[in-house]
């Protein structure tokens, strides 16, 4: 199937969303996604924005049966690591089930190497839900280090009450 | 044990790099620490710095027996969360064994999580390995979530030779 890969603007935000809502659906964590539209539009397409996003479309021949055109996306930002230097981090990455096995999902994230190459940065990171093996297979055939198996690390998160609590927690210096 | 919590500035660094290579070494991950003093030195003391630091500082009479006033660290950069929104990661945390048990890195802790609030972060993140017992129950004692425990998240590593082969693979559009 034909497909074209680019940087994404503010106009294809709708689509965006759309597809980060069944991102979200699919692995089952909708409740977990506590930001609203508005939100993560100013936080992408303001002038500092937080995150930038590749999109995958296809021609209008081949839109999905709903009519979308805009049928997956990547969503990265820079990170840092001071072992390895400049990093970028691979936050939301979807294909829609329909458009799956054409290589659109190999696009994405060539793309978003392709941008952590160009800016220096020699890591691309990401973070994958254990039960979702089409996702660690995917990564793993193309040579992805999983550094939870190989060395033990673990996502640690403080949220609401704790983080809450550790900032109130700051001395009077 | 008197102690300061403050924000580094590059006069700084040198203690900082000393602590950095310190933690490398107890997380027996010296190889891993790939960059030069003078490449983390840019990064994190530019215009516009990859990562900024609190240091714990000791008076005088409490210095190390090697003669150190610094004697922790909490380095952490802005990340982003599409479900969450703005938030920050930890990505280096370390007070010197002899100075452990005074509460230096709960407030080294405390003020990177009051940083987070007053930027508006709902979020404060960082990876510890599995066999940190010591950090894991620290973070646990004070609220943290290990969602790779409680969720099941992985991290996923594209460096070196996977990711310069990712980076190739871009078709030309």
């Amino acid at each position: 199937m034909n497909f074209a890969i680019r940087l994404a603007t503010k106009a294809d935000f709708k689509d965006i969303w759309r597809l980060l809502k069944d991102l979200a659906s699919h692995l089952k964590m909708l409740d977990q996604m506590t930001q609203t539209y508005e939100e993560v539009q100013r936080h992408g397409f303001s002038q500092n924005p937080c995150f930038e996003s590749f999109v995958a479309v296809v021609p209008d021949e081949h839109k999905s049966k709903e009519g979308f055109t805009i049928v997956g996306c990547a969503l990265y930002f820079d990170i840092y690591d001071v072992w390895k230097g400049q990093a970028v981090c691979l936050d939301q990455f979807y294909v829609m089930p329909e458009f799956r096995g054409f290589g659109i999902g190999k696009a994405l994230l060539s793309n978003v190497a392709k941008v952590a190459k160009e800016k220096g940065c020699s890591l691309l990171q990401l973070n994958v839900l254990d039960w979702n093996t089409p996702s660690l297979d995917f990564f793993a055939a193309r040579g992805a280090q999983d550094i939870t198996v190989k060395e033990g690390w673990h996502v640690i998160n403080f949220d609401g009450q704790s983080l809450e609590r550790l900032a109130n927690e700051t001395r009077q210096n």
